[in-house]
């Protein structure tokens, strides 16, 4: 019998002051900081971290394009878990599913749901490099 | 003869410190605020101030969905233009085309460009409300 | 024999992408983020949410002098510890003593230190009001 | 008989939603940021830009120290005046005082007031470096 599906990795954070905006809400902006702060948090649960990466293999990852819907407004104090899934991985980029839920006692809202492409590159130049060979194999691991 | 294309909106604007992240250039997130900005100058081009909307009508708008595709870096000192172009105006949403360019001695970049759309809701209770007829009628005189 | 003087109270939190600007380190406003999200998350160990405080009492807290010196910059992927320490509780007002401090392999490093002082307003008016009770008492509890 | 007091440097910004937070005003650490954007381009208006800065002599600011009393909240749509004034220039840092002022039909309200300590450091290293004389002998024109 098949293995279930494996649950995506999660991110669990809080709404703080400096998150919402005049409407009481979180300011839409920054659920892309949401996202990214899971992406981080996932990398580094594969064992990778940015800032060596960058300074050990001189490339970097740079968000291409982010395309994000905003379902149902948190407030100061929420609790969010940030879902992340990989949806495609090439040779130089990355595609990435992410969610942010909001579970408390009224239930899970699904607060904003997005699709973020990341590529990577050269922390100098900003040419286009091969995504580096450690990271291509957790994600397999990752997907087994 | 026809008129020309009418000129799109347009909104300068300078990148400081607190624009720009460790890479060296503009974290991709501030482009929703850039946009932001501009689409509220536009705005208030047309003779709106939200803040006022808020109060005098009991409306806000909110941004329900956006996609930006990131295509070159800006860095601190730059100047940009953003520009603002109604693609879709609906009864209680709209849709609006973005870019943001950076102008300078080695010609004119495009550094991003986005579809924001934005729905017209109770700024109480956050439920869909027609967007007030002197926006809706001062859009018409503006695409005219 | 006299207790030991009591751990002030510690928040970890992770340096993002989002923290840092082009000098490669955490953009020095974002310290005042940092102390806020320590304090809140104080608070919440006293068992007090802000929100829920807006809601039930009508007051909330406001920021009305905030001093702070950088010492040592922090970096993308650094793990902090904020502390928070009361320096002085009065009836409408508190001023918090905070530090944002790095440990790793290389020691400890005190990264940032600032006094911020707190008034207890009128959610609507933003005029003084008196701190709860509810919140003196937990001060009161946690200083024994 | 001696000239009057110069007036000081003043930079005008407008108050977006980007800036606000769930009290429905400005949150106070992005005064920092309104402090910064109104220092740069104060060091522009002298012909000074920090990117340039950076690239030609190796040197960038940073800021040491920061003092800020939030007097009166601002909110969205506010168009406020940031002045900028050198209380004291040494070899290899300064302290600016700064204010922010809200000018309407209301008449002219100070929001916010600060006192910026900036060092001169290498931008590599981050060690204290002198004040580029070009920067120097700007200040000194400039308080003639």
């Amino acid at each position: 019998m098949p293995d279930p599906a494996p649950k995506p990795f999660s991110f669990p954070l809080r709404v703080y002051w400096e998150d919402t905006d005049a409407g009481g809400i979180v300011f839409y902006a920054n659920y892309l900081k949401y996202f990214e702060r899971a992406r981080t948090e996932w990398l580094r649960s594969l064992g990778h971290e940015q800032e060596r990466l960058r300074v050990e293999t001189g490339v970097m990852f740079v968000v291409t394009d982010t395309a994000v819907s905003y379902r149902s407004p948190a407030r100061l104090d929420d609790l969010l878990d940030v879902t992340v899934h990989v949806k495609h991985a090439g040779l130089a980029q990355m595609t990435i599913a992410q969610q942010a839920w909001r579970s408390n006692a009224q239930g899970k809202t699904l607060l904003a749901q997005g699709t973020i492409r990341i590529a990577c590159v050269n922390a100098g130049t900003f040419r286009p490099q091969r995504v580096p060979i450690s990271i291509t194999s957790s994600l397999n691991k990752n997907n087994e």
